[in-house]
């Protein structure tokens, strides 16, 4: 079955089957390569056509200066994008003299599939010269999971209707020419020709380049080795440049013969480690590679994937559309975060220069719950990026007068590089979601060295940073004026709910975990006034709530604004911030994202669960979902209250993003949020998984309230809880708890306390759901419906 | 009487003794002329030293594109700069063979007069070179009020210690080189080097350059001509490149003889008049004013000032400073609108690039208050600006999903040039601000034609913005959420109050004047139906009031903020937006400028004494006055108040903005709307003159409320109101209004209506002022105190 989106749908694999060149950009996304710490897009082996060259190295990026026509206090001045930067994975191929350029002669075949048990792209291709001489290239291309520093190729040439003199041309190139995308003068200056050259080197079958970026001061090692196998009389020499070092391998095939090249690409970078430090880094890294061999690495790769897939797969049955991409989604966001090893996870991750190459509260609100429950082990390294990051973050709460950490909207190295305010800087919650996936993380792993080291004082200087943010007023009731929520269609607002309730929590959590590590809070000079005052402002933190309407207020007065005219804006008119202004839409009722409906899922408990229906209808009513955050929220919450054809539908929205291009952005990299909020949308919403909250602020027992809809006959899922493996089979009627591994666990099924033990599963009957009318979206924006056959019924409207 | 400001203190003059070259921008700027065409800086004749060249033509600027970081929809990409164009007043000058710069050589004697009722600007220096030649340079300048294109000078210079050769070089100057003030490369690229040159001209006394600007695409022509008068064996020749015209007269002068040159400016600019048109244009104006001569220039520009003065003098009887501060602004504010003649006044006049050149609110709120009593004349054609720019308002509200017309917070052609919306696009008071401006106008003049015509077309498309912008909530009460008003330290708000007051008369006034010229509504497509949705909405517009406090409100919920913290709050963090960020001020109880309490003063009548006592005590605790427009409005609230000794104190900070640079940038030209409001201070705020709102919305009978301080004897002004001229006399105990001119009027005296003919003049003796515990400044902030002598008792804190 191949759908209009050009991809075949399979259980374990995305497979293309025609390259269209008009939507090379996107595939060159879907089909990129990463370990979180080296990123290749799925560029053709040949370089060209592209739609967009990407190599990266997390964290490599260059400086720019940010422009104000305006400028005010505390304003970022400079600016920080992610670069291309040495490309390893060119191999150029001449049959005959034709460069091999499918833009030329003819592709009789091509096929690329990536495997998302063994981690490798494969492509085939069928080419044949203008000169009429055809050739199959046959290439497999991995970033290791197990060796962090290494990519790899295994590329093969043969002739297909003659002999054929090829010449294959493996090379690093640097500041590879790039199409202008940004219209900024200075943006385009920094990421034209970021890196200048140190050294090159090229010797027998190596190949080395070394530069540095001009601004940043970064220096980015790139060295590869060869195996070659080819017919007798194949040659080989290699030279190199500046900005290249190349490879030539030349050999004369008959038909049936090949020759064969195995590429081992070593990277890596420092601005604090010496050239020679740096050329010896990346050349023992391909020794090393080159060393344990391409099967090998195979190998390994397959036996990584197969312990993450042991303990994150999802199956879903009735409809392999979904079953398909939630796999695509669980293995982008584990290649997004695998080795990224105290970097940041950008919203791209590591598969283009969206956003720039900046990390955002996506990562420990949609990338961090996944890996929490499914690849515990990736977690801690990202949170200690952030903690990393601390001393940046409490200089800017110090430049903005205010107590404690202050952590960026938007960054590669940690400084604040958002050059919008009041939606950047006034997002204060980023602080709250930091604590939370803190939180979240001990309650999970159990991991107390990170508790009470890092987890500790990211709890501390966040909760500082809220106690100075809010204050009382005349009453006691504690308010947070001036700030932003998840919902960027509305700015600079007071008591935005999500903010507090997540305030609240990271004021309470934070005094109690110091309370429990007294010592490490007396080094932080945290004392009893101090804990006191966090508690005192936690129970009297402002809950905005109109009793009129029975519904809460996404801020105070929010539920007073003037409704959006959604009856006059026109399907061309979204995403509503490319076509009407920021003031306008700040002062209205209309929703760009889950907002509220997000505070429902993540501080659950504060809700009761009629409150939760009928905010979750009126929010509904709202809510545009001009954010690809969106859907998978509303996934959840839909859910829970019982509206699972709806459920559904958002659970499409956010699983097919990317494959489906519903944003018509992923040109520019995949939207790991998204693909991480479709694990949240089965999980969370359909499989109910919630943490409920415990008595001082903590994380509680872990609960399930398991919901099917009618499309689907069966969802199974495995978690990771304090070292348990625990097996999630939903049934149309039942759930049954198994215990994979690990001692017994208490776990809630709709509300009832059961233990599973790996010897004893549970089977429990799933409650009716509560039958409630379906709440309606603007108009033109519902979701597109997923008919029970699994066909995607498309909707003009909300594509 | 020397102040520290560097200039004596006369009644009718500012005299300069002593050339500080450090200060010299500042000079430049106070001794700037103007007629609201041309305006010229204070340059010294042989333009160097210089702080900032200046050669203004009112409305020539260049465009450069406006930065965004992060761009948005509806944000303006076009910037505009007011430019320094051909600079006309140079006049070189070689002793023997050094040049004269004041830098070298000595500087024995240095002195400059502006006379308020000449207009003329002397200069007298005596000047040593370094090879020990003495001279005296004597020179006037004016920029003519009569002749509209014209600048002239008469220049001479006499030898003091024995025969010299003297070589006089005067020219015109195209793209001087300019000092780099500001760090944007796109602005500085603009103002570098702006004239591209298209025809240059020297012909016996005549010089004349043409230039056309880049971008913005304007021609400006200059030409001038020369009378000579030296001694026998003087000569002279022109010669003329691209950028320069020159007139170079040489002549050998004894002691005792003198060599003089009149030189006559004349300057025109057109976007649409041919190089051969705007040629003849500046010629023809040098011809005349050649014909006109020197001396009848001069008689004519007295005599235009005589009657200028002859209804608009203030006379301060016991502060000598402040009488001269009040004669300088009036002469100031004239400077900038005499002659602007359909084009914008610029926040600085025509005195320096401050602002770069832009018109904002201070126009209508600030300096059309004092010319429409003053020099009504001048008033229609700043409207008809305004109108002309209508059809850019009218674009720019479809462009933000409005109707009607939203004027720009910022610009030069009427194009928006604010690059920061929520103190820019978000500010629409500016819309209700004209509207008042016209109604003031009208039921000053009773002028019907600009009423039936222009004035009804500004009213109903801002009426029509009011509306549009507005929503109402269930219980029928009509709001205007996410605005910002006068007070910048807040933004984004709901309900501002000065906004909401201001746009209810707007839409009365409007329905009111549609009613009244039911044929010229019927053009504009007004019906029944829209004015009484107008009437409406203005009859249930919301009020914010806090009963608790008993005060209003600034902004619905404003008075729930947290305090700013005053006393944590250093004097060198002031101003507070370079000091603290945005997000900062905004959400906390802060006021940078008089916002309420100037909704006080231009809509008394919808508050009670109480009330106004209550608000301006409480707003008086959160103002720091870090706008230039602020004081003027807090002199005139406290005055009303009863607390005099602090009108007066606002009036001095006012009066001596920049005689004192209180702001510390008087370099970059007055503060015009400061200078204005030194007469709102005198005027409205001792004199208590108010329009009081009639029925209808509009504007009922002139009332006075006059105060003493005890710092003054005496303070007299005269009014024009609907063609009489009306002086009011105030004394210590008795108010005395006589009709120097015109039919009887009818008027308020403290809330008593009286009828002053012109053989009855009335005598009313003064109320005594309640007795109000006075209100508290924040921390450090009070004005400077004036004592009883008239001394200026600086307060550091304050400066």
């Amino acid at each position: 079955m191949i759908t209009h989106s050009g991809y075949a749908v399979e259980p374990w694999s995305l497979r293309e089957t025609e390259l269209n060149l008009d939507l090379l950009s996107q595939s060159e996304s879907v089909f990129a390569l990463s370990n979180g710490h080296i990123g290749w897009r799925g560029n053709l082996d040949e370089g060209e056509p592209h739609g967009l060259p990407g190599a990266y190295l997390n964290g490599v990026h260059e400086l720019h200066p940010l422009p104000y026509a305006e400028a005010g206090y505390g304003y970022p001045e400079s600016g920080e994008t992610l670069i291309n930067i040495t490309d390893g994975k060119i191999i150029r191929l001449l049959v005959d003299d034709h460069p091999c350029d499918v833009r030329y002669g003819e592709l009789t075949a091509h096929e690329r599939v990536l495997d998302f048990r063994t981690g490798v792209l494969r492509r085939t291709a069928d080419w044949t010269s203008p000169a009429g001489l055809s050739v199959r290239i046959t290439s497999e291309r991995l970033v290791s999971f197990t060796q962090r520093a290494i990519a790899a190729i295994a590329y093969e040439v043969e002739p297909l209707n003659g002999s054929t003199t090829v010449a294959v041309q493996s090379e690093l190139v640097a500041n590879e020419q790039m199409p202008h995308l940004t219209g900024d003068p200075r943006v385009a200056a920094a990421i034209d020709c970021p890196l200048m050259p140190e050294e090159d080197f090229a010797k027998d079958t190596r190949l080395r380049l070394v530069h540095c970026t001009r601004h940043s001061a970064q220096r980015v090692g790139a060295a590869a080795d060869h195996l070659i196998d080819g017919p007798e009389g194949t040659t080989w020499s290699a030279e190199s440049e500046p900005d290249v070092s190349r490879l030539t391998v030349t050999s004369t095939l008959e038909p049936g013969r090949r020759l064969r090249l195995v590429k081992f690409v070593g990277y890596g970078w420092s601005v604090e480690r010496s050239l020679s430090a740096v050329r010896d880094q990346v050349d023992g890294a391909v020794a090393a590679a080159r060393s344990t061999g391409w099967e090998a690495l195979l190998a390994e790769q397959r036996a990584y994937l197969d312990n993450f897939w042991s303990g994150a797969d999802v199956e879903v049955d009735g409809d392999a559309q979904i079953q398909q991409a939630v796999r695509f989604a669980l293995f982008h966001v584990l290649q997004a975060a695998a080795r990224s090893e105290e970097r940041a996870i950008p919203a791209k991750g590591l598969t283009g220069t969206g956003y720039d190459g900046h990390s955002f509260w996506d990562v420990e609100s949609f990338v961090l719950p996944l890996l929490t429950f499914t690849a515990p082990q990736a977690v801690a390294p990202v949170l200690r990026w952030r903690h990393a990051t601390l001393p940046a973050a409490r200089d800017r709460a110090h430049q903005l007068g205010l107590a404690g950490a202050a952590f960026p909207w938007r960054t590669i190295s940690g400084a604040e590089c958002s050059a919008y305010w009041p939606a950047g800087t006034a997002a204060f919650h980023i602080n709250a979601d930091i604590a939370y996936a803190v939180l979240r993380y001990v309650a999970v792993t159990g991991d107390v060295t990170f508790a009470r080291g890092p987890g500790l004082e990211l709890l501390v200087h966040t909760a500082r940073l809220w106690h100075s943010l809010g204050h009382h007023d005349p009453e006691g009731v504690f308010h947070i004026d001036g700030v932003t929520g998840p919902d960027e269609y509305s700015a600079i607002a007071r008591d935005n709910l999500y903010t507090n309730l997540m305030a609240r929590r990271n004021l309470t959590a934070a005094a109690e975990l110091a309370s429990r590590h007294p010592d490490r809070a007396e080094e932080l000079g945290v004392d009893d006034e101090e804990t006191a005052a966090w508690r005192d402002a936690a129970a009297r933190i402002a809950v905005p709530y109109n009793a009129a309407l029975g519904v809460h207020e996404q801020s105070a007065g929010f539920t007073g604004f003037q409704h959006w005219d959604f009856a006059a804006t026109s399907a061309e008119q979204y995403p509503l911030l490319l076509h009407f202004p920021y003031f306008d839409l700040y002062r209205k009722q209309v929703v760009k994202q889950a907002d509220l409906v997000l505070a429902m899922v993540t501080c659950g408990d504060d809700f009761t669960a009629e409150e939760k229906a009928r905010n979750f209808a009126y929010y509904e009513a709202l809510t545009v979902r001009d954010s690809s955050l969106s859907a998978c929220c509303q996934a959840v919450m839909a859910a829970e209250t019982g509206h699972l054809r709806l459920a559904y539908a958002y659970l499409g929205e956010a699983a097919l993003m990317d494959l489906e291009n519903l944003e018509h952005n992923t040109r520019d990299g995949l939207h790991i949020a998204s693909l991480a909020g479709t694990w949240m949308a089965l999980v969370l919403g359909l499989g109910g998984m919630r943490q409920h909250e415990s008595e001082d602020g903590g994380i509680g027992p872990l609960g399930f309230a398991p919901r099917m809809p009618e499309q689907l006959s069966g969802l199974k899922f495995t978690v990771m809880v304090r070292g348990r493996r625990l097996r999630v089979d939903i049934r149309r009627s039942t759930a049954r708890y198994v215990l994979e591994e690990g001692e017994p666990l208490h776990l809630l099924h709709h509300g009832e306390l059961l233990t599973v033990s790996g010897d004893r599963p549970v089977e429990r009957p799933l409650p009716p759901a509560r039958v409630l009318p379906e709440p309606q979206q603007p108009k033109g924006r519902p979701p597109a419906d997923r008919s029970p056959t699994g066909a995607f019924d498309g909707d003009e409207d909300s594509d």
